[in-house]
C-alpha cells in the first residue's frame, strides 16, 4: 500500500477514535468540516507563500501539510482517496490543454 | 508505482515538452511560478466551497485539482513527491497532538 | 458618503436589478453564495500572489478586487459595511497586540 | 474622514513606532511581507467559511480581518488606500459585465 493510502487509513482510525486530547485528527473531527476546510484553505495559501518566498524545506512542509489536511477533510465527508486517484487517472488519458478544458466544464 | 507517483512523472515530461500549445501543465510552466502558487490557492479555494457548499463529486473533481496542481508546484520547484511524503512519514511517527505541536514549531 | 459606502450601494442597486445579462454584480448574486465566497477567495489568493511577485499596479488591481467581491459577498449575505467598520472601530479602540488578542478569542 | 482610511493612519503610525511588544501591526510589520500576505489570505478563508456555514457575527468579524490585514499589506507595500479606492472610482465608472471585462482583460 502507497504512504498517502495508509495515512488515509490512520487519519481514518483516528476519527475513529473519538479521542480530541490524544488525537490532533480526532480534535479537527469534533471541531467540525467548517474548521477543517478552514485549515486546508489556510495551508494552502502557506504553501503559496512558501513557493514564493520560502525555503526549499518550508514547501516540503507546507506541501505536507496541504496533502494531510486534504485527507482530513475527505474522510471527514466520507470519500475515498482512491475516488480522488481515479479521477485524477481519468484526466490523464487525456492529453493537455484538452484535458483542462473538460475539467473546466 | 503509486497513481500520484506516475502523475509527477507524467508532470514532469510535460514541463520537459515545454510545448504550451499542447500541454496544460507546459503552459503553466511557461506562464511561470506566480501563476502555478495562484493556481494552487484557487483550487484549495475551490475545494473548500466544494466541502462546504457542493456535491460529492464537486469535492471529488476540486480534491483531484488541489492535487494535480500540488504536483505542478513541486515539480517547477524542483521538490519531488517522495520528499513530501517522507515528511508525513516522519510525522506519522510521532501521534496526535504532539505531531501538530512539532509541525507547528 | 465615502467612495466604499458608494460602491456598497451600487453593488445593493445591481443585486436588486436582478439582470444578470447587464451586470457582473447581478450575474453574482443570480450564482449565489458559494460562487461568491469563491470569487472572494480567489481574488484573495491574487492579491497575495501580486504582493510577493507582482508589480505596485498588480497589487492595487488585485486590492480592489479583493475590496469589491468583499463588499459583494457582504451585500449578498445582507451585512452593512457599516457594521463592518464599526468593528473595525471598536477593535481600534483597544491598542496593537492585546486587541489581536481579544480578535483571537 | 472616512473610517477606513483613518485606520490606515493608524497602521501606519504603528509600523512606524517599530515596537513590536506593543502593537500586532508592528509585529506583523516586523516580521515582514510573506506573513502579512499569509495573514491576508488565512482571513480571507476564515471569511470564506464564516459566509458559507458561520453567523452573522462571525462573518462581520472575519470581514474586518480582512479589510485590516489588507490595509497592512498595502501599508507594507507603500501603496496608500486611496489608490486602491481610485481604481474601484474608475471601474465604477464603467458598468457591469464590461466592466468585469476590463478587469479581467
Amino acid at each position: 500500500m502507497d504512504r498517502l493510502s495508509r495515512l488515509e487509513q490512520t487519519i481514518a482510525a483516528r476519527m475513529a477514535s473519538g479521542d480530541a486530547s490524544a488525537s490532533y485528527v480526532a480534535q479537527l473531527h469534533a471541531q467540525g468540516l467548517p474548521v477543517i476546510a478552514r485549515k486546508l484553505g489556510e495551508e494552502a495559501v502557506e504553501a503559496i507563500v512558501a513557493a514564493l518566498s520560502g525555503s526549499r524545506e518550508d514547501l516540503v512542509g507546507e506541501a505536507a501539510d496541504v496533502l494531510f489536511h486534504l485527507l482530513v477533510l475527505l474522510g471527514e465527508q466520507g470519500v475515498p482517496l482512491a475516488d480522488v486517484l481515479a479521477e485524477l487517472d481519468r484526466r490523464d488519458g487525456t492529453s493537455g490543454i484538452d484535458e483542462k478544458a473538460s475539467r473546466s466544464a
